[in-house]
């Protein structure tokens, strides 16, 4: 069983680029359509109802250019979007790959979010961490400076270890072993995140998390791959012009390349 | 001549609440109808075209109100609207009122101008100072971090310190004498920017500017304020629902108290 559709991926803005890179280098025959709601981010600092209109005017958007599922990499539009399908085509979220990783790699049992505003507040990662094991104890740490620092590109920044040290420094301290960088966003400042985490903890990246479930799907014949020789386009679509987006997009990109970007009107 | 209708305000976010809060002070008899566009925020970081769109829904949505006059407390809005007059209808944008205070204080006329992304991208600061003096010099910084931090609440906090030196510093070091915070967020983070840009540089607030241009046009008779002894009505209306907005708003406009919050479909 084949299907020669794109995979639809969407964000609120230039996170979801570290996802659709990963699955891009992960299943290298496939396509992808990248959609950037980039007029209306940040999502992260949005009511959970907003967030929900917004994830599903995308979600739509997708179906209509004809992908045969979608990519939800954003952790704010995950929490506010659990399901696993929607009008008859698959969706992936963040918020169960990432949860599902956590619990495979953690041996104390104890897992620290980091995320926005929105996606800390909604305690997706939390309830979902607890459905596949209510033995696990969890801890949440919004960090509203990591998505600015990463659209500033200070990724390697004394600046950006110290703001990653007021905000990783106490959950590291409860005594963590995973942490979940329950932002798309996050893994631009794996660097900082890391030094601050140190050696015994380890980050899970929803980009890897998302690709391990889908490569699952595929073996279960729960996803259909495309025709074995196909060759990968990757286009990008964004709901705002910028040339900075763009710029910023292709360097997180790297070695990845997209065919063609676009301003899109939902 | 005196008009009863209140003046409507309008930010992407919490901004804006600076300028309220420094206009009711200054007119404590006339009644405010502040919009912050917080399902959108922040403007910033959008492109010009998309700005002016949401701008304009803003403006239509405040007559609609019947408010007597619009005051655009934005600096990124203002970079986009630049009309004194909307259907019959006083406009006051930060950009004009900004230029015109820097102008009245310079000596040295190098005046410096720090603003969100848009704002600098747009020249508008640029083009209104040369517009009313020609000889003037003009030095500007984009700060993409500063909302961030000022939505933070860390105000007075050591990182804030570091990231307005990496800001700040080069401006000052350009020789300017004057500095205009051209974003409605950046008064919340004054001292961080004062401590950085040192006692001979006057830091122009657009509050202050706008209030200034105001009482000037209400002696000419071209804004008719309210009746002598009038009660001042304050109600915020925020297009996003947000507790943590609105205890920000709160604090921002002590000892200003707004008599409604409420959330509004614009």
């Amino acid at each position: 069983m084949i299907d020669s559709r794109p995979i639809g991926v969407f964000d609120s803005g230039i996170g979801g680029v570290t996802v659709l890179k990963v699955l891009a280098t992960r299943f290298p025959q496939e396509s992808f359509l990248y959609l950037g709601d980039t007029a209306r981010l940040p999502y992260g600092s949005k009511s959970g109802q907003t967030i929900r209109r917004y994830s599903e005017q995308n979600v739509h958007y997708l179906l209509r250019q004809g992908v045969k599922a979608v990519v939800i990499a954003c952790g704010s539009a995950s929490s506010q979007f659990p399901e696993s399908e929607f009008e008859g085509v698959p969706v992936y979220n963040v918020v169960h790959p990432g949860s599902f990783k956590a619990l495979s790699v953690t041996k104390n049992k104890k897992v620290g979010i980091l995320g926005t505003k929105a996606t800390v507040k909604s305690g997706a990662y939390a309830h979902e961490l607890i459905r596949l094991d209510d033995k696990v104890e969890v801890f949440s740490q919004a960090c509203p400076l990591f998505v600015p620092l990463a659209e500033e590109g200070w990724d390697d920044d004394p600046i950006t270890n110290l703001v990653a040290y007021r905000y990783v420094n106490p959950i590291v301290k409860t005594g963590i072993d995973t942490l979940i960088l329950g932002c798309t966003h996050y893994p631009i400042l794996k660097e900082a995140i890391r030094k601050v985490a140190g050696p015994d903890v380890t980050l899970v990246d929803s980009g890897e998390a998302i690709a391990d479930l889908i490569a699952q799907d595929i073996e279960r014949g729960h996803f259909k791959p495309v025709k074995e020789g196909s060759e990968q386009n990757i286009q990008v679509m964004t709901t705002d012009a910028s040339d900075y987006f763009t710029n910023l997009a292709k360097q997180i990109l790297t070695p990845v390349v997209a065919h063609e970007f676009r301003v899109v009107d939902i």
